[in-house]
Protein backbone atom coordinates (compact mmCIF):
# COMPACT_ATOMS: atom_id res chain seq x y z
CA UNK A 1 0.00 0.00 0.00
CA UNK A 2 3.02 2.07 0.96
CA UNK A 3 4.06 2.54 -2.66
CA UNK A 4 0.67 2.59 -4.63
CA UNK A 5 0.32 5.13 -2.56
CA UNK A 6 2.93 7.25 -3.01
CA UNK A 7 2.55 6.39 -6.47
CA UNK A 8 2.87 9.39 -8.98
CA UNK A 9 1.16 7.75 -11.64
CA UNK A 10 -2.07 6.74 -10.10
CA UNK A 11 -3.68 6.01 -6.84
CA UNK A 12 -5.58 2.23 -6.98
CA UNK A 13 -9.22 2.44 -5.40
CA UNK A 14 -7.91 1.66 -1.81
CA UNK A 15 -5.18 4.27 -1.66
CA UNK A 16 -8.11 6.68 -2.78
CA UNK A 17 -10.23 5.29 -0.35
CA UNK A 18 -7.41 6.03 2.18
CA UNK A 19 -6.94 9.41 1.13
CA UNK A 20 -10.59 9.91 1.00
CA UNK A 21 -10.57 8.64 4.97
CA UNK A 22 -7.71 10.92 5.75
CA UNK A 23 -8.95 14.07 4.75
CA UNK A 24 -12.20 14.38 5.85
CA UNK A 25 -10.64 13.29 9.11
CA UNK A 26 -8.41 15.90 9.25
CA UNK A 27 -11.23 18.14 7.97
CA UNK A 28 -13.32 17.43 11.19
CA UNK A 29 -10.77 17.54 13.16
CA UNK A 30 -9.95 21.07 12.02
CA UNK A 31 -13.73 22.29 12.14
CA UNK A 32 -13.63 21.31 15.70
CA UNK A 33 -10.51 23.26 16.40
CA UNK A 34 -12.38 26.32 14.52
CA UNK A 35 -15.30 25.46 16.76
CA UNK A 36 -13.24 25.78 19.93
CA UNK A 37 -11.74 29.24 18.89
CA UNK A 38 -15.07 30.54 18.24
CA UNK A 39 -15.74 29.52 21.53
CA UNK A 40 -12.84 30.92 23.48
CA UNK A 41 -13.41 34.17 21.79
CA UNK A 42 -17.23 34.03 23.13
CA UNK A 43 -15.82 33.43 26.70
CA UNK A 44 -13.79 36.21 26.15
CA UNK A 45 -16.15 38.17 24.62
CA UNK A 46 -18.32 37.74 27.37
CA UNK A 47 -15.66 38.51 30.28
CA UNK A 48 -14.71 41.57 28.73
CA UNK A 49 -18.73 42.70 29.07
CA UNK A 50 -18.89 41.75 32.67
CA UNK A 51 -15.70 44.03 32.76
CA UNK A 52 -12.18 41.90 32.68
CA UNK A 53 -9.70 43.11 30.72
CA UNK A 54 -8.85 40.20 27.70
CA UNK A 55 -5.18 41.02 27.45
CA UNK A 56 -5.06 40.39 31.42
CA UNK A 57 -6.60 37.41 31.00
CA UNK A 58 -4.71 35.98 27.96
CA UNK A 59 -1.63 37.02 30.44
CA UNK A 60 -3.24 34.84 33.56
CA UNK A 61 -3.50 31.88 30.83
CA UNK A 62 0.09 31.46 29.72
CA UNK A 63 1.22 32.58 33.42
CA UNK A 64 -0.50 29.75 34.84
CA UNK A 65 0.62 27.57 31.90
CA UNK A 66 4.51 28.21 32.07
CA UNK A 67 4.46 27.60 35.77
CA UNK A 68 2.21 24.18 35.58
CA UNK A 69 5.33 23.31 33.08
CA UNK A 70 7.85 24.33 34.89
CA UNK A 71 6.45 22.02 37.89
CA UNK A 72 5.82 19.44 35.92
CA UNK A 73 9.95 19.46 34.93
CA UNK A 74 10.91 20.19 38.44
CA UNK A 75 8.73 17.14 38.87
CA UNK A 76 10.65 15.18 36.72
CA UNK A 77 13.78 16.10 37.42
CA UNK A 78 12.98 14.98 41.55
CA UNK A 79 11.51 11.25 39.81
CA UNK A 80 14.65 11.09 38.23
CA UNK A 81 17.25 11.98 40.92
CA UNK A 82 15.04 10.17 43.32
CA UNK A 83 14.64 7.17 40.85
CA UNK A 84 18.22 7.07 40.91
CA UNK A 85 19.01 7.02 44.26
CA UNK A 86 16.57 3.86 44.38
CA UNK A 87 13.78 5.53 45.76
CA UNK A 88 13.14 7.89 48.97
CA UNK B 1 -20.38 43.59 38.55
CA UNK B 2 -18.35 45.42 35.41
CA UNK B 3 -17.19 48.39 37.98
CA UNK B 4 -16.33 45.92 40.45
CA UNK B 5 -14.59 43.57 38.10
CA UNK B 6 -12.39 46.20 36.48
CA UNK B 7 -11.07 47.94 39.90
CA UNK B 8 -7.49 48.28 40.54
CA UNK B 9 -7.96 48.00 44.00
CA UNK B 10 -9.76 44.32 44.75
CA UNK B 11 -12.02 42.21 43.26
CA UNK B 12 -15.03 41.10 45.63
CA UNK B 13 -15.71 37.82 46.19
CA UNK B 14 -18.17 37.73 43.31
CA UNK B 15 -16.05 39.02 40.44
CA UNK B 16 -13.14 36.51 42.14
CA UNK B 17 -16.04 33.62 41.53
CA UNK B 18 -16.47 35.05 37.88
CA UNK B 19 -12.63 35.04 37.54
CA UNK B 20 -11.98 32.23 38.29
CA UNK B 21 -14.76 30.40 35.73
CA UNK B 22 -13.42 32.18 32.98
CA UNK B 23 -10.31 30.78 33.66
CA UNK B 24 -11.28 27.46 33.96
CA UNK B 25 -13.33 27.29 31.08
CA UNK B 26 -10.80 29.16 29.05
CA UNK B 27 -8.13 26.67 30.49
CA UNK B 28 -10.72 23.68 28.99
CA UNK B 29 -11.15 25.10 25.89
CA UNK B 30 -7.32 25.57 25.74
CA UNK B 31 -6.93 21.61 26.63
CA UNK B 32 -9.43 20.48 23.99
CA UNK B 33 -8.01 22.51 21.48
CA UNK B 34 -4.39 20.74 22.48
CA UNK B 35 -5.68 17.44 22.24
CA UNK B 36 -7.38 18.11 18.62
CA UNK B 37 -3.99 19.31 17.47
CA UNK B 38 -2.62 16.33 18.88
CA UNK B 39 -5.03 13.94 16.87
CA UNK B 40 -4.48 15.70 13.72
CA UNK B 41 -0.46 15.51 14.21
CA UNK B 42 -1.42 11.73 14.91
CA UNK B 43 -3.57 11.69 11.38
CA UNK B 44 -1.04 13.32 9.28
CA UNK B 45 1.79 10.32 10.91
CA UNK B 46 -0.41 7.52 10.44
CA UNK B 47 -1.03 8.28 6.80
CA UNK B 48 2.18 9.39 6.28
CA UNK B 49 3.45 5.99 7.75
CA UNK B 50 1.04 4.49 4.72
CA UNK B 51 3.11 6.75 1.97
CA UNK B 52 1.00 9.58 1.69
CA UNK B 53 3.06 12.95 1.59
CA UNK B 54 2.37 14.90 4.82
CA UNK B 55 3.01 18.06 3.04
CA UNK B 56 1.30 17.15 0.14
CA UNK B 57 -2.06 16.32 2.41
CA UNK B 58 -1.50 19.67 4.24
CA UNK B 59 -2.03 21.36 0.73
CA UNK B 60 -4.79 19.57 -0.26
CA UNK B 61 -7.00 20.41 2.56
CA UNK B 62 -5.90 24.31 2.19
CA UNK B 63 -6.85 24.18 -1.48
CA UNK B 64 -10.69 22.66 -0.24
CA UNK B 65 -10.61 25.21 2.41
CA UNK B 66 -10.32 28.18 0.14
CA UNK B 67 -12.24 26.68 -2.87
CA UNK B 68 -15.47 26.20 -0.04
CA UNK B 69 -14.59 30.17 1.09
CA UNK B 70 -14.78 31.19 -2.71
CA UNK B 71 -17.88 29.06 -3.24
CA UNK B 72 -19.59 30.20 -0.06
CA UNK B 73 -19.36 33.98 -1.07
CA UNK B 74 -19.63 33.72 -5.09
CA UNK B 75 -23.63 31.93 -3.25
CA UNK B 76 -23.56 34.80 -0.87
CA UNK B 77 -22.92 37.31 -4.27
CA UNK B 78 -25.64 35.58 -5.79
CA UNK B 79 -27.86 35.22 -3.02
CA UNK B 80 -27.71 39.47 -2.68
CA UNK B 81 -28.23 39.76 -6.33
CA UNK B 82 -31.60 37.57 -6.20
CA UNK B 83 -32.82 38.94 -3.54
CA UNK B 84 -32.65 42.56 -4.68
CA UNK B 85 -34.94 40.94 -8.04
CA UNK B 86 -37.51 39.82 -5.08
CA UNK B 87 -36.15 36.13 -6.40
CA UNK B 88 -35.78 34.64 -9.39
Amino acid sequence: MADDASSIEVLNSSAQGQLKSVIHRIERLEREKADLSADLKAVYAEAKGNGFDAKTLRKVVRLRRQDKAKRQEEDAILDLYLSALGGL
